[in-house]
Formats: structure tokens, sequence, C-alpha cells
């Protein structure tokens, strides 16, 4: 997923970000490598999590895998339709997001930002789950350290996002070939054995627990739907595209629909054919490779490739979450912290809240991809719905020719995600889908609470009026020294061409050093008045502030000048500047004078 | 251990902390409740420690037990006798690292610093899991999870002093009181008795792994002098107690001398009586309790005052170690950053360099106060013998009145604590006395490497000359603003009073804004010059950054003045202001100009 807000040129130091242009002109192969990892990864857990629902009936019931896989299929070629013509209507990209608000208003586009933020966060965990789980059958060793492994890797995503990544298009095209190849490789290799080349992980038994009906076909239904996330990346990336833009994303939609749809029904075929039933300690993935290829280096390499992939399918959201958190800030629904991410060199508060977020996930659901799924494709499910939705009151409201088939079509998917989110929720309510059904109108509350504060704050700064001109006054800048040296020879510089009046004050917590410091300044004699402050319990920075509090109450402009000697470098600044930095930030919190920096660089 | 620099009233909102005055005038017993609980508390360790190495001679070896504690006890007296000395010279207190400053030199010193570092640390790391260890002889469901006690007990503590305590004798008088007739209850009421009331703890076979020879003996002596540390903290604070200082506190290091000697001897004369050995899951001070008391509400009682001691007594660390790093900040060995423990609120660095410290040693010896005794008592030794060596100093330079006689005792007390320590040093050595030997040098090389640094930055400086005199020169203020609101009109209004000329400087992204800015400047039309820059990039900060730089080049004095609203709430600060603190902070690592931070108080 990405909102691919891609319609300025990167500043040229700034690493470009998935979805941020840069190199920001793909043909129909390089937008189907930089957009469509995320969705065509699903094929790796997707399959399995219909398996799964469905084994409840008795490993037989795994016959309406390819059915249920049909009809998951047929949904997608309604979204792939469906968002051609998002892609259409909105060449600028954007997602749900911002469709809704454009078209659907305010409560519609928080909630779509609400569930947006959800599917970042639970992308990163899923994908790493699974991509965890795809190592551990090529390792059966790592099994029992699944959560381990995909806290690491979630470790070195976040580094890498912290320092900034330059990913392109031409990186993540090899690794999509290869996951491509690799899978319709087992498909294709498998299809034409009669029997498994040799299987992998250990035999679990599956007592029918439940009877094959309609709810279950519906549970099993809604799990599948997992494999349908990411289809609307490219949609919201249309600007990331060469000209004519349009065409290229629709082509590149088109393609990656029939791609995934020909992995789901292969895969499912092959399910079949090798009564392929899922077994501990592998995927269902692992097993039909080793189904088509045997246990040799191809099961390996094949296992490699697809946690790649769902590593850099979990990168995507590092590049996706700080865009849609910054589109946010901008809107004044997040902190404007989140819409620093331009600035360099700034920490990514968006890639550290993504990290600990989906860190707590996986600790919570032990990295079992399984109890993921039911939470994650709700909120993708939302997000399809709102895009399609507010595709229809486009066109009910643009009306050009030919509005009503295509008000029809996006008006079809709309009904149909809708439906398919409303069974996913139902039926997966007390597994867990009920924490969404919280978080989302929490996070929606969360940011209706910040926009009044910046509102507030506009209405208090008279954003909309004219402010009184400013006037001059006499202004006194007072210098806290502590000797006459170098530090204090520049302070007095600056402060007395800042100043109509400078006043040195300095503190001591001893009798002695301050007749030195008084011997000193008469020595030097500079001109400004030198004010001792006595401090017996040797706190320098409380007297600073009471003296300051003191000066300023009369009209006068009054600015404090900290002085600071900086060493070069970076090691040595552990031992300088403490107290400066100290003062300043008591004195800004505390009193309402200017308070100025003087840095004097030493060379060490 | 407490410093005890206690010569100055402390600011009446600063928490007062041990050792530093505020109720700085203690009685005999008031200075035993508030200065000795670390010393009287290692009888819950010290036996132990001795029967620990003992019973590597089979359990028969344990009868070695009441002669070594007899010559420790000998030690005692002489340590006692020398330190009444070290109070009479050294009145203000100080502890080894002044006494070594004073009298024996730079290199000196720096190593009774290093010791005295490493005991600070030690002394909670061993404190903590023998109350843990105590706790657990009650509570025998925690004998497995010990380190965890221990790390909740630092938390605990860490909190308590971070946040300022502000303990007082008076509060410590009841568990002093407590724990000292607690173990002498125990004592009696146990030698009275034939035989132990109950036993508790499961059984250990000690098979003679080797002979009770000379090496064992003396292992077994060095092992017991872990029961002396604490005894120099009498002699460290004179300075709290009431006068006649000199003589009450060298009648409570008498009395501490007394205490700790008997108890000392008691439970060593109770463990030959008892035919105690060391079992599993107890403590051997919890044996003797329940041997004396039987396990009715006493023994639980006892046990948790023991552990209530212990953790007053690694808590002494926290008081005194931040004031040790303290005066090495202000003697240039440690970064000037922990000076600043006076000035509130601020982080106590101190207080968290010990948490951390004493938590990984915690961690590395699994809670375990048998792997912590040898490393702790070495760094103790080697303050006991530098004090004694300083004290035969000064007494070799004034030469008073019956010099030579005080010379001896210390004399004799400093080969005594010399040979002591040497004979731990060389028995555990490679049982982890080794990591002493390693870490004292680097410590005393950082120290030396510190001192360098501010010694050249002195020089920079030319603290020792007289700079030249101030001049003033024209002063240009750079007022980067975004909007014509009331921000704009406090900044404009502080900037024209300090500055001779203005100029704001404004950065947009897109140009409806920009122009939007124009319009408003254009009606507003304030005096100062508008400087609109592009940023296709949407990054603002950067832009003003470079803006400055061009501007600052010729010999004008430029400041930038920054203004922030800043919200009343500290819950809305996350909301507010980061920006601005991003652009002070790069202005003033980037460029040479006069950083100014205006803050508007918003009411919100």
């Amino acid at each position: 997923m990405t909102l691919g807000l891609a319609l300025k040129k990167p500043h040229p130091k700034v690493p470009r970000r998935h979805g941020e242009g840069g190199k920001s002109h793909l043909t129909v192969i390089q937008g189907l490598a930089a957009l469509s990892l995320d969705a065509l990864s699903s094929v790796a857990y997707g399959p399995e999590a219909i398996a799964v629902v469905l084994v409840a009936a008795g490993s037989g019931a795994l016959t309406a895998m390819l059915p249920i896989t049909l009809a998951i299929a047929g949904l997608l070629a309604v979204l792939v339709v469906s968002y051609r013509q998002v892609i259409a209507v909105h060449p600028d990209g954007g997602g749900a997001y911002a469709v809704a608000k454009k078209d659907l208003g305010r409560p519609v586009s928080l909630m779509a930002a609400a569930s947006l933020i959800i599917d970042y966060v639970l992308t990163v965990a899923v994908s790493l789950a699974a991509g965890a789980a795809s190592l551990a059958s090529a390792f059966p060793v790592l099994s029992d350290h699944l959560l381990a492994v995909c806290l690491i890797a979630l470790f070195v995503l976040t580094v890498v996002n912290l320092r900034g990544i330059a990913d392109s298009a031409r990186v993540l095209m090899l690794p999509t070939v290869l996951f491509i190849v690799s899978v319709i490789g087992v498909i294709v290799v498998g299809l034409f054995r009669a029997h498994p080349a040799a299987t992998v992980g250990t035999s679990q038994s599956f007592p029918a627990a439940e009877a094959l009906g309609a709810l279950l076909v519906l549970k099993a239904f809604s799990a599948g739907c997992s494999a349908l996330t990411g289809v609307e990346a490219i949609a919201n990336a249309v600007p990331m595209f060469r000209q004519p833009r349009v065409k290229r994303a629709q082509h590149t939609e088109l393609m990656l629909g029939l791609l995934l749809g020909a992995m789901l029904i292969g895969l499912s075929l092959l399910i079949r054919r090798h009564h392929v039933v899922p077994r501990g300690g592998v995927t269902l993935l692992a097993q039909l490779t080793a189904g088509a290829f045997g246990t040799g280096w191809a099961y390996y390499a094949i296992s490699l490739i697809v946690t790649l992939v769902l590593g850099i399918a979990a990168n995507t959201s590092f590049g996706g979450l700080p865009v849609l958190m910054s589109v946010l800030a901008k809107d004044d629904r997040l902190p404007h912290l989140f819409a620093l991410r331009s600035e360099r060199p700034v920490h990514r508060w968006g890639v550290v809240a993504l990290a600990v977020l989906a860190g707590v996930i996986l600790v919570v659901v032990s990295a079992d991809t399984q109890r993921l799924i039911p939470l994650f494709a709700i909120g993708v499910f939302v997000g399809f719905t709102i895009s399609q939705i507010g595709l229809v009151r486009h066109w009910s409201k643009q009306r050009p020719d030919g509005w009503l088939p295509r008000a029809l079509i996006n008006g079809v998917g709309a009904v149909l995600t809708a439906v398919a989110g409303i069974v996913l929720l139902a039926t997966k309510f007390l597994a867990g889908a009920w924490i969404v059904v919280l978080i989302v109108p929490l996070l929606m509350l969360l940011f209706s609470r910040i926009e009044r504060y910046y509102t507030r704050v506009r209405d208090q700064l008279g954003w909309d009026g004219t402010p009184p001109r400013p006037t001059r006054t006499h202004s006194l800048v007072i210098v806290p020294l502590g000797r006459v040296d170098m530090v204090a020879a520049a302070a007095l510089n600056a402060a007395s061409s800042l100043g109509d009046e400078v006043v040195v004050v300095a503190v001591f917590g001893d009798r002695t050093k301050a007749d030195a410091m008084r011997a000193d300044w008469a020595r030097w004699n500079p001109g400004p008045r030198l004010d001792i402050i006595d401090s017996p319990q040797h706190s320098l920075v409380q007297p600073v502030i009471g003296y300051v509090e003191q000066v300023a109450r009369n009209g006068r402009q009054v600015a404090v000048l900290i002085p600071q000697a900086e060493p070069l470098h970076v090691r040595y600044r552990i031992l300088q500047n403490q107290r400066g930095i100290l003062m300043a930030g008591l004195l800004s919190s505390r009193t309402d004078v200017v308070v100025c920096l003087l840095k004097l660089q030493l060379d060490l």
C-alpha cells in the first residue's frame, strides 16, 4: 500500500522513498515490481488461511478450496475493473483517504485514515510473520524462534528506514521476477506430477469438528480475501508512471490481477491434485514447493525468495505509513511533527511509531500469521469499499457520458467488498476482529481532538485577521557568564550589537570565586554592568532565572544571551554545553524573554 | 558509603539527600542510623561468604569459621581506631578521594575515585542480591526469580531517586534498631538452645574437594572481609554530626565497631553451636533465625527486616555516587554534566548511570551474592588503604605532638588492609577480581582524558589572559515566518527591538500559498522586507539555513529569531513547536549566528 503523493521532485540529498517520485516514470513492468509485491506476496499466506479454516471440518473439506478460490478470483476481477476506473478518475493518486476527503466528507475520510493506519501496521506484522514461517520451512531449527526472527527483521527494517533508504523499481525487479517465476514454476511442475516429489513437515490429524456448512465456507472465503490486500497500491501511485500514465497504470493493474488470480487458482488446483493438507512446521507453499521440486536446492532457494519478498512487502509500509501520517499532519489530524518528514536530519517519528506498533502486535500474537489475518483483511476491505463508494458518488455528481455502467461497476465492487468486510467482521469478531471495531473509532476520535486543538490555536493566534503593527522598544540583553574569557568576549560582542543595554550576570557558590571574577572584570572593563548573585546552594541556573524574572517586569524587550563553547568532534559533545541548554530550556518555559544561543566553535 | 560534602545549606525546594546536610546535626545514635546501615547489613552476607568458601574442604571445615571471624574482628578493631584518627584529621569529611587528592597526589586520587565508583555500583548490586536472597528465604516461591526481584527493586530505587528523596536519620532509626535487635536476638536466643528450633532450606552435600590449607583459610578470610565494607562511611560524613562533631563521630565509629564485631563473632559462635552449614534456597542468617525462633511469625518478620535494611543499604549508593560524580566533574574528571546535580529539574545522570551499571552486573552474575563479593571487597580495601596511607603522610608532614604512635596505628592499618586487599586479589583473581584490575586503570585513563580535554578547552578560550574588548556592530535579525498572525507580530516586535535591521524570510512549497502570504504581508505592511524562498521539495528548514548562511557572510552581527507558540498544557506540547526546535538546533550546529527563541504562550 502506498499513498503515492508523488508530484514533487525530491531534494537531491533526500533519499527517495517508495512512492515519492524520483525515478518516477515507471513502465508497466517496473510498476509491477514497485507496486505489486505487497499484493503478489499474499499468495504465501492467503491459500493457507483458507485451508486452515476448512480443516475444522476434517481434511476432506479441502475440496471446497477450489470453489472458494474461484469466488475470491471473481472478487479480484471486480476489484481490478473497479480500480482501473479509480485510476482514470484520480490520476493524482492518493488512496482511500484522499478519495474520501474529496467525495465523501470528513467522517468517512477519518474512517479511511484509521483503517489505512491499521493496515500499514498489520501489513508489516503479517508479512514478517509469514516470512518467518517461510524461512522456518527451509530451516526447521528456526521454527521455535519465529517471534525472534520477526523481531530481528523488524529491527533491521527500522534501522534501515531510519537511516533512509533509496529503493527503486529497478532494485525490486529481480525479486519480483524471481518470485513470480518461482510460484508459477511450482504450479506448473507440480501439476505435471501425479504425486508430490517430497513431503515436508510433520503430519497433523484433523478430526471433523464441524460440518462443512455455509458458515464455514464464508469464514474460509473471508480468510482467503487476505490474498487481495495490496490490490489498491497501483491506483494510489498513478503519478509514478511514465506517460500516458493512466493507461500504463491501468495495464499494470490488469497484469497484477491476472497474475494474482492465476497464482491463486493454480495453487488451489495444485493443493487439490496433491491432496495437500496443513502440516506442522512448514507453510502450505513450502509443501507445494517440495511436492514440485523435491527438497533439494530449489526448495531452499524458493523458500528464501518467498521470505525475501515478504520482507520487501513489510518494507512497503515503512515507505507508505510515514507518507500517510505526513498527509494527516498537514490536514491537522496528527501532530505536525509527522509532517516534518522532508526535513533532514530528523527522527522519522512515523517509522518509529510503525515499528513499535508492529512489534507489540507480533509479540501479542506470538508471530502467528493466522491470528493476524482476520484483523488484517477488515481494514483493507474498509478501504476498498470507501474508495469505490467515493467513485460512485463521483460518477453521480459529474455524470459524464456513459457514467451509469461505470457507477454500476464501482457500485457492485463496493457492495461486494462491503459484504466481504461484513462477513469477515461477523465471522472473525470473537477471533480478534473486535479490536479493529474498537480501534477505528478511537483513532477517529483522536484525529478529531487533534484537529480541534489546531483550530483553537488558529483562533487564538488570529490567523484570519490582521495583527497590530510591530513597535520598537528599548532592549536589554542579559548575558550570564562565569568567567572572563573568549566566550565572554564573543557573547558581549553579540549582546552589545543586539541590545540597547547589556547587563552581565554571574552566579557563584563561594565568595572567593566571586571576588576573583570581580577583579578580572575590573581589569577587562568591557563596559556592561556586572551583577553577581550569591548562590550558597550551588545552583547556577535557578538564580539566573529569578534574576531574569525580576528584571523582565517593566516594559523593555528583554533577551538572555547564552554563550556556549561547542567542540568540533561529536564525541566531545557530552563534555560541553549541558548547563547552557538547561538554562535555555528553563528560561523558555518559565519566562517570556527571548532566549538567544551563541555558539563558539572549539578546535577540539 | 557517603562522601558527605555537607558544608552547605540546601536550597529549600531541593529534596535533601543522605549526607548532604539539612538536618545535619546527628547525635551518636542518629549517626549510627544514618551512616552505619551499609556496614551493619553486611552481617547478612559476610559470614555466609566465609562458610561458602570453607565447605570446599567439607562441612567439617566450618570449625575454622570462628578463628577467621576473630581475625576479621581484629582487623575491624584496627580499622575503627584508624578511622577515629581520620575523623580527627579530616573533620570536613570527604572520603578516600578527597584525602588522596590532598595528601597523595593526582594518580592516587584517580585510583581512589575509580575504586569508589566501583564500590558504589557493587554496593547496590550486592545489597540487592543479598536482600533478594533474604526475601526468598521467607518466601521460597521467589527463589527461582531472584534476578527479577533485584531488578524490580532496582527500578523502584531508581524511580524514587530520580524524583528526589528526602530521607533522614529519623526515618532510618526504626529499621536500624529493629535490625540490631533482631540479629542480637537471634544470637542470644540461639545460643541458649542446645539444638536449632527449626531447620529450613534443602540439605546439600559437601564432599571435601580440597584440604583445609592455608590458601583456603586465606580465601575464606578475604571473602569475610566483605563484612567490613561501609566502616568508612562515618568518617566521610563528620560535618553531619552535632557539635562537638569530632567527638560524636568518633563515638559513633566506636559503637559501629563494637556492634559489628559483636554481631560477627556472635553469629560465628551460633553457627558452630548449631552446626549450621549452607543449605539450598535459604541464607545462613535465615537458618540461624529459624534455629533461634522457629519458623513462625518471628522468622518472617526478621527476614523482612533484613531485606528492608539491605534495600536501604543499596539506597545509600544512590545518595553517595552522584555526590562523588559531581565532585569529580567539578575537578574536570568527569563530564561537567554530572556537576549539574543541584539544578532542578534535571535528569540525574548519576542515578541513571548507577542503575544501569548495577542492573547489568546483576544480570551478568544472575543476582548471586557470592559471585559479587570478591569484586566488592577489593575496591573497598583500596579505599581503606589509600585513606590510611594519606593519614600517615599527613602525620609525617605535620608532626604534631605524639604523631608517631598515631602514624604507626594508621600505618599498621594501611599495611593490614593492603595485605588483605592483595590476598583478596590473589585468591579471587580468576573468580572475577581481574575485572577490577582491568576497570580501575581504564577509569583512571578516562578521568585523565576528560581532564586533558577540559585543560585544552581552557587554553583555547584563553581563561588566563584578558580578552579583547567587545565592539558594537550593525545587527541584522532574520525572522522565519509562515503566516501573518499574532506570532508574526510578537516576533517582529522583539526583532525590531533587538536588530538594527530586520528581514523576514518565508519558505513555501507551492505558489498559491506564497502569493497569499505576499498579499497578507502587503495588507499588514509591518515594515521589514519579506523574502520568499521557493522549496519544491517541501523542506522548510533547509532553505532557511541556506538563506541564513548566505546572508551571514559579511561582517554584520546576524541573529535568527524563531517564534514558537507554546501550549499551556504539557499534553499538547507534542502538537506544537517541533519545527522551531529543529530549526534552532540545525542553525546552531551549522552556522555561527545567534539563535533566538521567542515563546508565545497559548491559552490551551
